[in-house]
């Protein structure tokens, strides 16, 4: 097994250089104030499908070598990033999403033209995928562990380390760790001495122990708001881990959603319950954070606001 | 009576630098596909308090020759906008916010140190501020009829009118008329051709008739969710709504929904109503905007989203 490199995910950037957006740096003085450090937040939510899964989605569909369907299993995000990615580079995408499905997230792959399938056993998914890409004759691109979707994902930290100088600490969320293994190669490539943090929900605790213990943890029954944080590591991700982690941020439920009514009401910023548990040790005054410049993947803003639309027209001040 | 000229909002810009936000231009793909035309916000929901507002509070404020405390009438984004200015300047600001309160807007005002006075009887609150004035010795900034608000507010037009070039059209939500006051003076100072129009909730639609019949024509029973679209134009913004606005858009309540919907679907931003009003000509495709460079001002993104986060949790995929 050949894991990705720094070049990688520089060839990455090349690759996604006028395709993927380059998202914006935010910054709040009442963030700063608040979490006494300097934080800068690297804004996914604002890239194309509204999270970073687009990032290592097109990089690694655009670095296939046969014309064979696309396949991938997810409900979530990489599904949307792989649609996309498969209609901006004229590939059929045959998207497996379990049940249950958000209508937003399958309306939004089926309007990039996207092919949905439903296994009518969620805990059978995996064999329902498999069938599929062999019927079709696919090619599965696994949502984190790919080494081509994780340079792909190393490319927001790329920028975020040329749009902000002389950063300590970098903060992302972990589910499979496709996230911060490319944001560790691409950020230790340009400066090993930056620390990385994992920041995980206590009620899916499964990426820590798998460092902790060197080997995969499963993650049998998870309880997190955070969808994109229920899966366990992989083969290729837990080894970048283990060598590039500085350690592990531990968040409870409250303190994500917390996180993401702080971020929204003073930031103005809408972020996923996943990227909210990379805001909470900031919020909690982390000694490790404190007078540190500190930049955090704010992986995505693609949450089910449809109980919030349906409030607006129920409140009138 | 002097009506402020493209000189002030000139001045205000000088004075504002370093202070208020310089405010980022947002497009998407899917909302000049959507239009037919090329769209580009300029996003006020991330200047400081969240809205346009402080732009022109800021300068009022920091034009005062005396020392004395500063009143406001506002349960809105003036306010806060007011009660920040005076932080920053040393000035004590006492805020009028009739009821119903948005709890979150008063923590925000009194959170910049803003003294809050709530009227027993709020349609007495005119009366209120006046008694107030006399009472503390105060100035009372109004929050749209004020040569160094409207110059404040221009100035988010002049930045747009920088960062994106060629511009057709500008719109904008109309209220007071403040907001779009300053943005025709700064937008006709750069370039006389470019097209103004103000965009009206039919539920409040008084700006059109002042305009059309050249006199206030009172706002008496608006309906309307856009909040801050609910009063009457006042008598410096009229004549300068007169002389600049190419045109007025009606805009329904269900297409304030649909477009703040589609804009945070799309593009990840939460707007308020009142800049919704701005973005649904677009949506619908008025003929003036096919084909053209639009500007469009987003007001602010104060909205209560408290039924969304509790939403939150009770949303599990």
């Amino acid at each position: 097994m050949t894991l990705p490199t720094f070049q990688d995910v520089q060839r990455a950037a090349a690759l996604l250089q006028g395709t993927a957006h380059h998202t914006p740096i935010h910054t709040s003085r009442q963030l700063n104030d608040v979490s006494q450090a300097s934080v800068f937040l690297k804004c996914e939510n604002f890239q194309r499908v509204g999270a970073f899964k687009f990032r290592g989605a097109y990089n690694s569909v655009a670095n296939l070598t046969s014309d064979k369907p696309v396949v991938a299993l997810s409900s979530g995000n990489h599904a949307q990033g792989i649609a996309l990615a498969c209609q901006l580079l004229g590939k059929e995408a045959h998207l497996v999403m379990p049940e249950p499905i958000n209508p937003v997230k399958r309306a939004a792959v089926q309007g990039y033209g996207g092919i949905v399938h439903t296994p009518s056993n969620p805990r059978e998914a995996e064999t329902f995928t498999q069938d599929l890409v062999r019927t079709l004759n696919g090619e599965w691109i696994e949502a984190f562990n790919d080494p081509f979707v994780i340079a792909g994902q190393g490319t927001s930290a790329l920028e975020l380390l040329q749009q902000v100088e002389d950063l300590d600490v970098v903060l992302g969320p972990i589910g499979g760790g496709g996230l911060l293994s490319g944001t560790s190669l691409a950020a230790h490539g340009i400066n090993p001495k930056i620390k990385i943090y994992a920041c995980e929900p206590a009620g899916a605790l499964d990426a820590m122990y798998s460092v902790q213990e060197n080997r995969i943890v499963p993650q049998e029954n998870p309880q997190t708001i955070a969808e994109g944080l229920r899966t366990s590591v992989g083969t290729i991700t837990l080894p970048i881990l283990r060598e590039h982690m500085a350690g592990f941020f531990v968040v409870e439920e409250q303190e994500i959603v917390n996180a993401m009514r702080f971020i929204y009401e003073r930031m103005k910023l809408i972020i996923e319950p996943a990227s909210a548990v990379a805001v909470a040790p900031l919020l909690r005054q982390e000694s490790e954070l404190q007078g540190k410049r500190v930049g955090v993947i704010i992986s995505g803003g693609n949450v089910d606001v449809s109980q919030f639309f349906a409030g607006v027209f129920g409140h009138r001040h």
